[in-house]
């Protein structure tokens, strides 16, 4: 496994990997890689000639105050488990290769960024956006794996992707939780084990939300509701949304009537998770 | 010469071109092509393998209000002109084809889109760059041709380009004049006889801000309030913005020390044109 820290040398393999008309898969990442990362690694594992994964904590999608800085690294860790699943390459540019001096150009999704974690994190969906754009003009994959628990994430990019003409596949891959349910996250670390306990609450929620569509329950205001009380009844909680929407658009749903996505975002203490599910209706 | 409506084989076509390492020139155009866009073709058959040419009148660059609607449009003439010159491909697709139902994806180009044309055009550089982008991702060009006329444009597209690590070559072509000095425009058409005498009045005070410079004058506001007098001195002319700036950021310029960007935009009755030259200082 190679890493590849200039984006001139990434560019050249990929333009000479195409040209040889080998299949190239990519999986972008803040690293810290988790299962939720490894399982999407293996996927594309299977699917492509040249796997490629990038680590890159993207300034551009974290608002002032947010956690950039804190945010959890570990290169070395994230080799070894990259170099295990049979990575080719890591693509490692720094900070001040992906967002020279003087930089200033942004890829904006517009409308589908408004809803669910746009409106509490209004600019993070232009810096995935433009990060995204930037690193997909340098890997040139055939084929690009995003995982669900992002579930908006990947919308925003499939949108992206048809709207400027990107010849790539988008790859969704299933939330990968922990035995006790938690979904994985490099967030996951920041909790104490008070707060993990209370975390349980989100993927709790969400399981009853599941039954409650499976025994016949519609309306989307009493399966929040009974969502809030689980969560709430958790220490350290704080809800931003709970939201039951189509899953393309995030228009709100009031009667469930068929497949909608069923998201919530949760600070526990200082930590904001996101969790959701896709539920859908016989 | 072949005409691709499809961008399905369009981007088809690019793939095996790349493939077969052969190199792609590329000249995205409005149609209703002029000497000005010809030059571009020429360069660019001397220097590709495949030439395309894209016939697109881009809405999105259009605000309300402008000329969309009546922009001209001649297919027939536009594809003898390209066939004369050697392209290969004229990429011709329709309206729905670039902007579907539900489209909402933009890419902005930050700062410099505030400056000359952009003011009076807030949404044209975002119109232009989204649809660039677009094309560029369709037709996969290593080289893009684009006349210097359009000089901020040109900029801006050479900005958009670096800043998202597109891996595309961008070369500027110089303005092609009418011989009595009217620089080559579509909207050329719109002018009636006596407004065109008057709009030499623009290429006129151009020449004489060269002059200038080159006599030692170096305060932009006396060159800027000659080039007034000389515009104005013309009939039905109404000066949209007339600078002295230099060519990357468009930063307005007290004293000339170094190369500048002079750069107009005139309406001439209800046409609206623009002009430029750089000047250098010995």
């Amino acid at each position: 496994m190679k890493i590849v820290e200039s984006i001139h040398e990434m560019r050249d393999i990929a333009e000479r990997t195409r040209i040889d008309g080998k299949i190239i898969g990519f999986v972008p990442t803040m690293g810290c890689l988790h299962e939720g990362h490894l399982s999407l690694m293996r996927k594309a594992r299977e699917e492509v000639d040249l796997l490629i994964i990038s680590i890159f904590v993207n300034p551009a999608q974290f608002a002032q105050g947010e956690d950039y800085d804190r945010y959890p690294r570990d290169l070395d860790e994230d080799i070894r488990k990259a170099s295990e699943i049979g990575a080719d390459i890591i693509f490692y540019p720094g900070k001040e290769k992906i967002y020279p001096d003087n930089y200033h150009t942004v890829v904006i999704v517009e409308k589908i960024t408004n809803k669910l974690c746009g409106v509490s994190r209004p600019s993070f969906f232009r810096g995935v956006a433009t990060v995204v754009t930037k690193l997909f003009n340098i890997v040139r994959p055939h084929k690009a794996y995003f995982g669900e628990k992002d579930y908006q994430q990947l919308v925003v990019i499939r949108k992206m992707v048809k709207d400027l003409n990107m010849d790539i596949k988008i790859i969704g891959i299933p939330i990968i939780r922990e035995s006790n349910g938690l979904a994985m996250s490099s967030r996951n670390l920041y909790l104490t084990d008070r707060e993990r306990a209370s975390a349980l609450s989100l993927s709790r929620s969400l399981n009853r939300a599941k039954e409650m569509v499976d025994s016949g329950e519609r309306a989307a205001e009493r399966i929040i509701s009974e969502m809030k009380s689980i969560i709430e009844s958790g220490r350290f909680t704080e809800i931003d949304y709970i939201a039951v929407c189509d899953p393309e658009e995030f228009e709100d749903v009031d009667k469930i009537k068929e497949r909608v996505l069923i998201a919530l975002a949760v600070r526990i203490g200082k930590t904001r998770l996101i969790d959701n599910c896709i539920v859908e209706v016989k």
